[in-house]
């Protein structure tokens, strides 16, 4: 059995190798090319997909797996066409690989340049949505990136079905088939041996829940690149517009509730906590908001659900925040780097010095002077597509597109030059 | 005891972690007066380094350890001299912290900005130079990191004296001294839980062996930095000028024969293999390098050793060469990808389209053309002081500088903006 899983991903992983070496060589032209005939193939297999997925659908019902993840996992026409929409979007972004990023002359005559080169094979662990397999596969395409896809066993038929669709497009536009493969096996010791696979994967970025996320850190000695998980806060100074205030943590935290840059946790300067916190409170309950509160915020507003510790860490993905009053903004920054995630926090202030100090201390990945946090995305930062959001700071932080799925080389021009 | 072990990386990793937030606040003038007053120290504290240093000498004699080693561990006045010249010549490099890197607008009025920021908690694990502690400590400080050093057991002393004087220079600067941490415990287990401690540091580098590579590789959750294996190739074509060949090889392989950016591996078209390599050959052995080679570079000079297949995939550090008689460009290429560690190689030819080929396909953070690999240096690229030579691809690829060393957030300045 050991055997066998070894033999599979050890395949899987030596096909990618090759077929990335393949597309590396391929012009922006080929690659932009590739994605449209994607988008075509998946709207032409469009029955096939639906019908794969109604097996999914059909098998999580009778598993008894709740309606909000059959809705992730649903598709319909209108979501393949959308699916193939995106493709043809990212074949539109701008090219990132074979960019020379700079040169320079040294003073022995060694010209020395930084050259933009696909990182070679990504991998992409995620859970039910369908439609990552072919976002992802644009993304790495466009980036000039072979992908191994591994997604969860309640969208395997599903995800096959999109997965054989891309490989055929990628055949008849002349690539290698293998720069998109589809894991056939989702039992999770084929996860485990992918996470080892350092000599052929370049790294492995999990796309889930907070648990996903987690066993893949543990385990995978490919490089990680950890993404989405957001208890995001936003914090109301005292002198901040407390009209606009409302709109934004309205906003922040109902317009997607289940996203990860929607707002989780509400910090109030304590000098306008009696003023602010009726009003918010009371725009939240009309949201359908289960409001949750500090000890100070329940001597000013009794009747609300007292928040206990294990609040302050933790990403609902649902209508629940939680309200803590501090006394200064040491005290909100503190807070927010002691329980936050690092992905996304906004201050709301009419004093240029605070939302200075509060850029520079809080450590995360996009930090906001009176904005919703909802706006962490790469397409609303006019990046394009994205492949997720990292909330590390190893190579690339906030949301990942086509360029931060790239690597630079050093090329070295010389004339005989040798060391003295 | 495995409590005490806990116990003690983890308030190692608390206190980098307070000292980190504090440094991320000092100005460049303050990490630069600091990197000036732990110079000073050093120079100060030389004695007392230099006793410490003795006792590791002594015992590393008394185990039998190699004189090849010993003279890495051994410090007198000019090194100790040396060490303190490094940190004063990283003062004066550029400042990399708070660089705005760009900033855009979006359609609607959004402003975006990216801000290079420190990475934060830097651990080094490394093997016996204790010149490593002061060296690592510089470049971590100037680019505004916390840094904490797990040495070998070999040099334990003296980069707990060394580690002491700076820690002491920081103090007089009016800076956290817990910036520089020396774990006082090198049993392999306190190096382990520091490998898990993600919570804490941002990124774990090694520097030593590849066994010890290896090792952080495999156990560590926090992200790593594979630095330093260097399986280096060079290639010379058929139309190279093969006088100057013979010096960029001689060069590549003697100049310092121990270090990761030496060539280890020769690669000779067979046009030119019966002209060129009864010299190269005769040049090499002239310099004292024991040449392995292919079985067809034996039918031309059948008096050297066969190199075996392990010989392809070996990394010398000494005065060894391997070589082997290639069919054409893509044989040398497919070659380097399969036994090389991503490191340098370079292709000796008079030919644009076949430098450029190599350039493009060989997968390697540095990669030559008409020059010797000894060149893969932070100071030999003008980057200056380095802490590492990355071979992965992820983050940072070659050597790794002050800029390296750091990360951008995002900053989103808004006028009350909600997403729509």
């Amino acid at each position: 059995m050991r055997q066998e899983v070894k033999k599979v991903i050890v395949e899987i992983c030596q096909k990618a190798k090759v077929a990335s070496a393949q597309l590396a060589k391929a012009s922006a032209e080929q690659r932009n090319k590739a994605l449209c005939s994607m988008a075509d193939c998946l709207e032409r297999s469009c029955a096939q997909i639906l019908e794969a997925n109604k097996t999914d659908v059909e098998a999580a019902r009778a598993k008894g797996v709740k309606e909000a993840l059959i809705d992730r996992l649903i598709l319909d026409k209108k979501r393949v066409n959308s699916m193939a929409d995106n493709l043809r979007e990212v074949a539109e972004l701008p090219d990132a690989v074979g960019e020379i990023v700079k040169t320079w002359t040294r003073p022995n005559g060694l010209i020395i340049g930084l050259l933009r080169v696909p990182l070679g094979v990504i991998g992409i662990i995620y859970e039910s949505r369908p439609n990552v397999t072919s976002e992802a596969s644009g993304v790495c395409i466009k980036s000039g990136n072979a992908i191994i896809l591994r997604g969860g066993s309640d969208a395997i038929n599903s995800n096959m079905a999109i997965g054989n669709s891309l490989r055929e497009a990628l055949e008849q536009s002349g690539l290698n088939k293998d720069i998109i493969q589809v894991v056939p096996v989702t039992e999770r010791s084929y996860a485990e041996k992918l996470m080892t696979m350092r000599e052929y994967i370049d790294v492995l970025i999990p796309r889930g829940g907070a648990n996903l996320i987690k066993t893949v850190v543990e385990k995978s000695t490919v490089p990680v690149i950890e993404t989405g998980t957001g208890n995001c806060h936003i914090y109301v100074e005292g002198d901040a517009d407390l009209t606009r205030a409302i709109d934004i943590v309205i906003n922040a935290k109902c317009q997607r509730p289940g996203v990860c840059n929607a707002a989780e946790k509400l910090l109030v300067h304590q000098s306008v906590a009696k003023q602010f916190l009726p009003k918010v409170v009371s725009a939240l309950n009309l949201n359908g908001v289960e409001v949750r509160a500090c000890e100070k915020t329940m001597q000013l507003l009794p009747n609300l659900k007292p928040a206990v510790e294990e609040d302050w860490g933790t990403e609902y993905l649902d209508l629940i925040i939680a309200i803590k009053i501090v006394e200064n903004i040491d005290e909100a920054i503190a807070h927010i780097n002691k329980y936050g995630t690092n992905h996304s926090e906004s201050i709301l202030t009419a004093d240029f010095n605070k939302a200075l100090q509060f850029i520079n201390e809080v450590d995360s990945a996009a930090v906001y002077w009176n904005a919703s946090t909802r706006f962490t995305d790469g397409n609303q930062f006019g990046l394009g597509a994205e492949i997720g959001i990292s909330t590390q700071k190893l190579h690339a932080r906030g949301p990942m597109s086509i360029q931060q799925l790239t690597t630079t080389k050093f090329f070295i021009l010389g004339r005989g030059h040798i060391r003295q």
